[in-house]
């Protein structure tokens, strides 16, 4: 793994469990990250679009990263989403995030307004930082334009390295589009530029990306891994193409339920597939469908031991 | 004043003023509302768009809520936006509203993922209504889609006026799409379909709807209420060309900044020019610019009595 002052590798957002009243499952959640990190994830990336994050209310958002860093898992792998519409908001959560030791934040720009100025996102970020008022923090920026639809453009993020280069040290790219990642790049060379999907995981490693943040490495974190671990090798364009077709696979179905259903099936508790309104769950039916296609497929199946950790690392 | 058991009227989505530290200012919020009523506000929506509502935080929202009642503001004239992407906030500001006694309240759908689908969309409204659990809970579906992206489809309105038609009594309609108003109106006759802004003020009126909910009541109520109960009289189109002439001047200018610079200006309170990012308060010249144009164009002048309620009421 190369050695970087900041995050790398394979980072998953994590899933967010419910319990049957409908409230975070801690006890779940836990066991989900232990086994992420088992299966190879470097970091953890709670409460991101993949987690339900912004269906979190803040305490309950506070409440689980809590749970992680008193189960033992090291705060420098954590980069909580602590992204929110209301500026007072997203310094209580990035506050509480860096006070726990949380090796960065990753952070949405306010997204129920449309169109804001470059002006007035950059007064957001300037107030939150100064707001927080920590030289520990540190911020990636989290630019996915499909869903929260207000972004970061390439001008804006120039102005915040210029002004916080030592707090605002990078960006997961979710916009789907390759030759932004690449114009991040290649505008601002060291700074730790996560493509959002492992689908631009090699090529972004070749420009320099820093690794990669993506839903499915809730699934597939080892293979995402292997190529992280081997991009510089002659079989890693191979190792690509398989995680490339996986991943083709999963995102025909629709991404959160299914990675749900997943779990609630390999696990053998129903229970994980539970989603927060507006998202609904798979079917039975739906859900079964899935599991075929993947397994047969793809050969994705999921393995965990009895304490609900990794197999392979735990037999 | 038509009677109707619910609201019905000319209301203001309130304008949130901020003190010098970016906090809410409680005292100049509570003398707005006064002042608005006095106007000739029937009731008062406060964390609307308008409002910056979703740029406040959840403390914030419901203290300035204790605020105005504390002042002796009838809840029942009250209806506050209590929207959120996450249900488990969305339940914690109804059923604070409820408590309070508020008359209705003014709710978004969660709005961070797009294109959820109706089944999510109803399960989130019939989850937060369960969840609430109380009767007096009288919800108006807030459709704003140009900027929360996601909105009420006819078919969801049909099916929670259908499962709730006791509790989702309303909806403001801020689409600028008159036929969806229409459409909504013909569907449902009985529903409290507020138009989003004036313009629609005397069609809506005559096609059933309940009065209007509007930016620009926080500047020009009186003569919004002018329309409100003269609409059965002769020169009632007359009256509307003037509103609609006033309210698309205003709109030429960036809503939300030049509301407060407006106000900032008639009360020569510069404090009441601030918002929050992602907004920027309007320059110098362009405050002026903005007043000087509606003032010259359409009359427009704000009159405050020295308790910074209405000059005409107090006088």
């Amino acid at each position: 793994m190369t050695k970087k002052k900041g995050f790398c590798g394979v980072i998953a957002p994590v899933l967010t469990p419910f319990g049957e009243d409908g409230s975070p499952d801690t006890e779940r959640f836990v066991a989900h990250c232990r086994w992420l990190i088992d299966e190879g994830c470097t970091a953890l990336a709670p409460f991101g679009t993949t987690s339900e994050g912004n269906s979190l209310g803040l305490d309950e958002r506070m409440e689980l990263l809590e749970a992680l860093i008193d189960d033992g898992i090291k705060p420098d792998r954590l980069m909580p989403g602590t992204g929110a519409c209301a500026l007072s908001d997203a310094v209580v959560l990035t506050r509480h995030a860096v006070d726990l030791g949380c090796g960065g934040v990753l952070m949405l720009p306010p997204f129920y307004y449309k169109a804001p100025s470059e002006e007035g996102l950059m007064r957001f970020f300037a107030d939150m930082i100064e707001g927080v008022g920590d030289e520990r923090l540190r911020v990636y920026l989290y630019h996915i334009p499909p869903v929260a639809q207000v972004g970061f453009p390439l001008a804006l993020i120039g102005r915040l390295i210029e002004r916080f280069p030592n707090t605002v040290v990078g960006l997961k790219d979710s916009s789907g589009d390759w030759s932004n990642t690449a114009a991040i790049l290649e505008a601002h060379p060291g700074f730790e530029v996560f493509p959002g999907s492992e689908l631009f995981l090699l090529q972004g490693l070749r420009k320099g990306a820093a690794g990669c943040i993506s839903a499915t490495c809730n699934v597939s974190a080892a293979a995402i891994r292997g190529v992280y671990d081997n991009w510089t090798r002659p079989d890693a364009d191979a190792l690509q193409a398989k995680i490339t077709a996986l991943r083709k696979a999963v995102q025909a179905f629709p991404m959160i339920p299914t990675l749900k259903a997943l779990l609630a099936h390999y696990r053998d508790d129903p229970g994980w597939a539970r989603v927060r309104p507006p998202f609904v769950a798979l079917s039975e039916a739906e859900a079964q469908e899935a599991v075929r296609t993947l397994a047969e497929g793809h050969g994705l199946r999921l393995a965990f031991a009895q304490n609900g950790r990794s197999a392979a690392l735990a037999g």
